[in-house]
């Protein structure tokens, strides 16, 4: 994932009545070494981000990436960030990606240097992994056990479940235990049975004519992607819901997806054992919806 | 805490034979921008950690640390670290401490950069929090749920309970939490009532001539200070033993502790509404014992 463009910015409290942000802005080198060692994103994982995904320079479902970037940090007492300034940061980064193809910009605010003055803010554009062809080949996943049951994120909201931070150490951990047991992703389900994510994507599933995503109860992100396609199946006259999804439930699908921003949808092949239906036409109908410019 | 040196390392392979490491270190200004912002340890607190404490420019308990680091980079699957190389570092940055007084230096390995050819590794060392009031005047604790059940950490070691990562958001946001309800700090308990360990340090108690501590079976750090502390409470003739230890034997303890490689001892002299009594002459003689070189 090579950076094609980078920029540092002076944290706009969310009041912040300016129009224009430019003179916040700095625009760094990507390949050169711009931040500071003691920042806590490197020092301790705290602090929240987004991905977004770009194409043809068009940055997909922004809105809906700054409301979760502004909920997570609610979650982890982080200033609130100021939607204009961000809005313009995402709109110079999108100037950087490539004319034609896929592009990724990823939004950072970390909680600043340890006893600082302010927060950390930085916006990065790179290249995309070219995902064209799981797109249609599908992910074989595993399930994995989360460690909690289903009531923990409305008990404990010190462990910012819900919030979309860079403590994601485990979430990268789910994934190589994916890829050691021979899957390319993993669903972590909890103690109790309840289906929640991937570890960097949303699952929807389909069930008879009913589109299902396991309800985001604050133990899960709620999905920019899942909630984009949930419109676009509105709009064509499908019926979609929020419920919990037990571990039997997947297994019976009659076809899921994990979705998420720069993968797009990727049909599930497999879940642990069983083997789940690919419906190859209406996959590609949700990606072809997830490439055209939202 | 401003840092007064820092030094990045080329990581060196556990057999690396060299015994003279100095051609792997550059000394960096630790106020400038040193880090590359694609650094994973910045991007998904993807490292490990360890935090030394120093007094008098004596790196203390650096074995212990260094055990430490190792293990928590196989819990990662991070490459092993080469211990005479991080014990050259530690060298180097314990001449830039303060000759008289208490100093930090930490130790970092992050995945580096993404799809890097390695990781990155880099010390700091700091100026250490003046604690000398709280190891006599003790902190307050409350527990708090850490949501997962006391057999999570055997059952599902992808969630990384046991490695001491840079994916620390949440032990931040429990002491918020803990700050919130009046208290100083304080201590993770499972959902099957099972005492953990606080978000920075561990715990041990007494309960009549016996020094417990929950036992580090894999949900919990092996705690540096708490070793080197046992070490030291064995060659007085006490009695030691790491159990299972319940909410409620906290509750009835004797005297219970805080041990933390910087802050070292702090007496509890309250969790959530139970006063514990303070032994103030044996917590001294626990904080002259860590203020000792070791």
């Amino acid at each position: 994932m090579t950076l094609r463009f980078a920029l540092v910015m002076d944290f706009a409290a969310r009041d912040d009545a300016r129009t224009d942000f430019e003179g916040t802005f700095a625009t760094i080198d990507p390949s050169a070494s711009a931040l500071n060692i003691a920042d806590l994103s490197a020092q301790r994982g705290d602090g929240i981000f987004e991905s977004i995904g770009v194409i043809d320079q068009h940055a997909q479902d922004v809105i809906l990436h700054l409301d979760r970037l502004a909920h997570s940090a609610g979650i982890c007492d982080l200033p609130a960030p100021n939607r204009a300034q961000w809005q313009q940061a995402v709109a110079r980064a999108a100037e950087h990606c490539p004319p034609v193809g896929e592009a990724v910009i990823k939004l950072i605010l970390s909680r600043g240097v340890e006893h600082g003055p302010s927060p950390t803010a930085w916006i990065t554009a790179s290249d995309a992994t070219d995902f064209s062809g799981v797109r249609s080949a599908g992910v074989r996943v595993v399930t994995l056990d989360r460690g909690y049951d289903s009531g923990v994120p409305a008990r404990a909201p010190w462990l910012l479940l819900g919030a979309k931070t860079l403590s994601y150490a485990v979430n990268m951990a789910a994934l190589r235990e994916a890829r050691r047991r021979g899957a390319d992703d993993a669903i972590f389900i909890t103690t109790d049975d309840v289906v929640l994510e991937a570890p960097t994507a949303s699952l929807i599933l389909r069930a008879g004519d009913r589109f299902i995503t396991p309800a985001p109860s604050g133990g899960i992100l709620h999905g920019t992607t899942q909630i984009s396609l949930f419109d676009h199946l509105r709009a064509e006259g499908y019926q979609m819901a929020y419920e919990e999804v037990s571990v039997a439930a997947l297994y019976r699908a009659d076809a899921a997806w994990l979705v998420s921003s720069v993968r797009l949808a990727a049909p599930i092949t497999m879940i642990d054992d069983t083997e789940l239906p690919v419906d190859a036409e209406l996959t590609a109908s949700f990606n072809r919806y997830l490439l055209s410019p939202r």
